[in-house]
């Protein structure tokens, strides 16, 4: 499935080191450090300086793309299987919130 | 590839709708909102009252799976190629940090 | 001055119990705890579902008082001195951004 | 009182300028944006690396004035007054909270 193959990545790269993964809340704060950079980002580009250009959305993207790097780090720290919790959400949004919007 | 899924995922589920993808504030405001629920469960489980199960790491779990849920919309709304993000964050893991940390 | 009062006022409240002030990153947890609430709040408010009252109002300045509690908490934890800090906050912006804008 | 010294400082500072406060969703973000620098601050001095100095610490209590000044400027925008709002938090840990936890 897909986030398997993204924890795994993560994953691959960490196990080369000695080095262990940062305790919950140090990956909180990195993840809090992270989301901050994507807001700084999307004030830059949308906000009310709005110049945007497709290098910027790039930049953008790459903030998300190390967002889920960070929950990578913590899902795997915790032994987490992020492709089942997906499709949780995923199974929510299809039958509890099947009739909160209209159809097209 | 692995997050190209989930986006699809996704966005499969929304265009059944008439609604359409939020603007980056509003999203980034979600984003603000599900991370503020992954740092109570944090706290909640390896926090100062400290009291641990399986149920409480599934819902840590469920936690993550709303961010990147909401990482998607926002990916999704922008046209953003996570998959191709993500390996730029890899690369730059496997070349730049490369040697920050003490190998096996 | 100003936020020493604030401080004073949250150590007296702690300090009639025997507990004492989380450490810096559980209080940095509980910070992106109340930040997801005013998120909550502000797109609850002004976001895509747009019902405002001045009852909402009222909530989302409690909300920003919850954060300055919580900065509170994690100030006097670590013997900081919020007004020197906001005197060099607004010391900056006197003299660093006096011409960033322009003047009336 | 405490907070409104606060408002009323970083109100005359925007007052020189033709400039506006910026939309909720827009201060929103900056908000994320500061509270992440506070996180970085707090990993470096009390996470993984661990390298406390006087010097630090003082970053880090300027971090928090930011995000105070941030708040003061929602506050501001939206006419709210957070002296009446951090009474109510008071109030509310007065009242609600005074059996929560062992007096000494």
């Amino acid at each position: 499935m897909g986030l398997k193959e993204v924890q795994d990545e993560v994953d691959k790269w960490i196990s080369q080191y000695k080095i262990e993964y940062w305790k919950p809340h140090e990956i909180l704060a990195r993840l809090t450090e992270e989301t901050g950079e994507l807001a700084r980002e999307i004030n830059h580009i949308y906000g009310p300086k709005k110049k945007k250009s497709s290098e910027e959305t790039k930049e953008l993207s790459d903030e998300i793309a190390d967002i889920i790097f960070t929950l990578s780090c913590l899902a795997n720290s915790l032994n987490l299987n992020l492709d089942e919790s997906f499709q949780r959400v995923m199974y929510k949004c299809y039958v509890r919130d099947n009739n909160r919007f209209e159809k097209k």
